[in-house]
């Protein structure tokens, strides 16, 4: 009876809330047994409604910087009551996938979906196939780490910074110590940027599970300097990494690293030393990891570099002096790497990715000097679906 | 110039990412120095754009259950480019607003904002007015507390379950313990809504750095127990309250919630015993309170019930013979409660909220056993805004 009247209240409660924002009744994404996936949105005064997603064909965009390969277009048909529909033509294989509608051109959410996840300045739904590698990104029937969201002090920068932690299951009711993995973003991200889009807290409770990888604490600070934390999530207003702003940065992601370490290794139960410390990053945050594990001596023994040109300067494939002579003074630091030792140097990069020809001449300079890594070349381009697979191919290889 | 080449980077990344999703360029919410907001939406092909929130005079909406209170609708209007804007006549006072916009009548976000937050299943704007309760809400440049999203066992339950949870400032530097607050959520939220719309932890950090509330730990568990997680969060299905599903809940809330205390005093530093425990909560959660600190005898010395009739089978005040005789029995746990002790019962609502004659008649009830508590009565319905006012009011009573 008591449940009833419980029943009762949620159901007025739950009524008023959609009444005034006009919550979903529609059924999308509807994913098929067969993996084909509906879309569906209610929009009975449009003229033409599309979905854009990264399920679809890509199409080749233009910017200054050159053609990149944008998430294609699909139309959807008008049916009753003004609902429009979508069908994929072929089931998806497994993975996630983001989308947004576009209604007579003005890109919008799903309200369908509660799904959302921040890219940049940007907002799209997703949702997940199941299957395979998909399986990986979901949260499963395993033990499950804890996320936490903190700050700690930065002398360096002179003031509190947010940071996002994973520990692995059990950390809490052990007493044992662990590796610690610091897992850098790009130049759109910050520190919630590998736990949303990357899935981080998924793929390593389900890779640890799996007996695949070691348990391991994962540290994803906030890479840009300028900034204390993601947006709204500081008392600072934030700056776009483009805007310029208020405030520059009074030191750089490399310069204020040490900081990081430090508020880790005092903070938490880890295994000290260069064999139990691995960095890696995805962009911006590939670079980071490679000029932090050369500028820090002795201290990584595992490096991964992701969808970024292992030496910075060779960011740009064109002759620019400057460049050039950065990447002669980086290609030193990294004879000193290569002479300290380490287990792990792993290079991924996808094929139309607008850094390929960067991340191909690095090698070109390493292999010079007899610098030892593995490459790992995939499909696609500059995104987080190939971010996902690297980690999820990185993280076993870790502290082995 | 190593940063040139990064910011050389973030440029190219973000422009790709933006071309991609179609990313802001326009300014929205504007909020001038006066407090007026501007809104604006770049929407060439409408013909009618409108804005609606919480700030806008509210609309009464009809439903089964009666009339509501809604949120109101202004128009935009068209300018150069087919940008749309509109700008509040008056100031707004301090506070956290929530808004979407309606297109042509078709409900979305606002594209240039990515502060989105999750109420029920619909998805809305926020942004945030300083200067008086808005500075309670915002991050300050205080020190801040973490926030773990974990997971617990329940034997009752039989499964593991999310869990929310808030250290204060310096509980990870220190060996002190800490009185602990379990903060419950109402029918249509789950272990995210406090810190999401509650702004829990903003409120927790700006209370302790003011001096005005002590140091505790704040428990927000996922209140339905036929779900494990948030939406996307567990490895079942979600079950929506209203949808019935694939699993009945074996236990309920009040049944399971001694695993919940047993978690967190085996896994927190805690000071335990009663006069060291609080629990309070919202609607759905407002009732589990009530039941679950009249059910736990001795246990709670804080009781807090917002918006909820203090005696659940209250709920409805029609003459339903078993919720009256239920009212009774519960009456009779109230006796033994204030028979055992507490230090504070204090309940709140909202003058227009549709359970508001519950209330009353649930404290009409409690006078005529003497039963001590402390009514708040405020402006306004069954809505956010109430739920962080209470909650900025209650915490400052508690543990002293």
């Amino acid at each position: 009876m008591m449940f009833l009247v419980l029943w009762l209240c949620a159901t007025v409660t739950s009524y008023s809330q959609q009444a005034l924002w006009g919550g979903a009744q529609i059924l999308s994404p509807e994913i098929h047994e067969d993996n084909t996936v509906t879309f569906r949105i209610r929009a009975p005064k449009a003229v033409k409604v599309e979905v854009t997603g990264d399920f679809i064909a890509p199409q080749l965009i233009d910017t200054p910087f050159g053609k990149f390969e944008g998430p294609g277009v699909a139309e959807l048909k008008e049916g009753e009551g003004g609902v429009w529909e979508y069908t994929t033509p072929e089931p998806l294989t497994s993975e996630l996938y983001s989308y947004t509608f576009l209604v007579d051109g003005q890109r919008m959410h799903d309200p369908s979906n509660v799904a959302l996840v921040r890219d940049v300045a940007s907002v799209t739904n997703y949702f997940i196939i199941s299957g395979d590698r998909g399986d990986l990104y979901k949260v499963q029937d395993v033990k499950h780490g804890s996320v936490t969201r903190r700050w700690y002090n930065s002398p360096t920068l002179k003031e509190q910074r947010r940071i996002t932690i994973y520990t692995p299951p059990g950390y809490e009711s052990s007493n044992k110590s662990y590796p610690v993995f610091y897992l850098l973003h790009g130049s759109g991200g910050d520190e919630e940027a590998w736990v949303s889009l990357g899935r981080a807290a998924q793929i390593l409770d389900n890779l640890i599970a799996q007996g695949k990888a070691v348990p391991m604490i994962v540290v994803m600070p906030n890479g840009h300097t300028q900034n204390a934390a993601a947006p709204g999530e500081s008392s600072r207003e934030y700056i776009p990494m483009m805007g310029g702003g208020p405030r520059q940065a009074v030191a750089s992601m490399e310069e204020s690293f040490g900081d990081i370490i430090k508020f880790v290794e005092s903070n938490y139960r880890v295994k000290k030393g260069k064999g139990y410390r691995a960095v890696a990053g995805l962009s911006m945050g590939g670079m980071h990891s490679a000029s932090i594990s050369a500028q820090y001596t002795n201290t990584f023994d595992y490096v991964g570099i992701f969808s970024a040109p292992p030496i910075p300067a060779l960011l740009s494939t064109d002759n620019n002096p400057d460049a050039s002579q950065m990447a002669d003074e980086f290609v030193n630091k990294l004879k000193v790497q290569q002479k300290n030792g380490f287990k792990l140097y792993w290079i991924a990069c996808g094929k139309t990715d607008f850094l390929y020809q960067g991340v191909l001449e690095s090698m070109n300079r390493m292999d010079k000097i007899g610098f030892k890594y593995i490459y790992r070349e995939s499909e696609g381009g500059h995104i987080w679906r190939n971010w996902r697979i690297y980690l999820s191919e990185f993280a076993p290889m870790l502290f082995k």
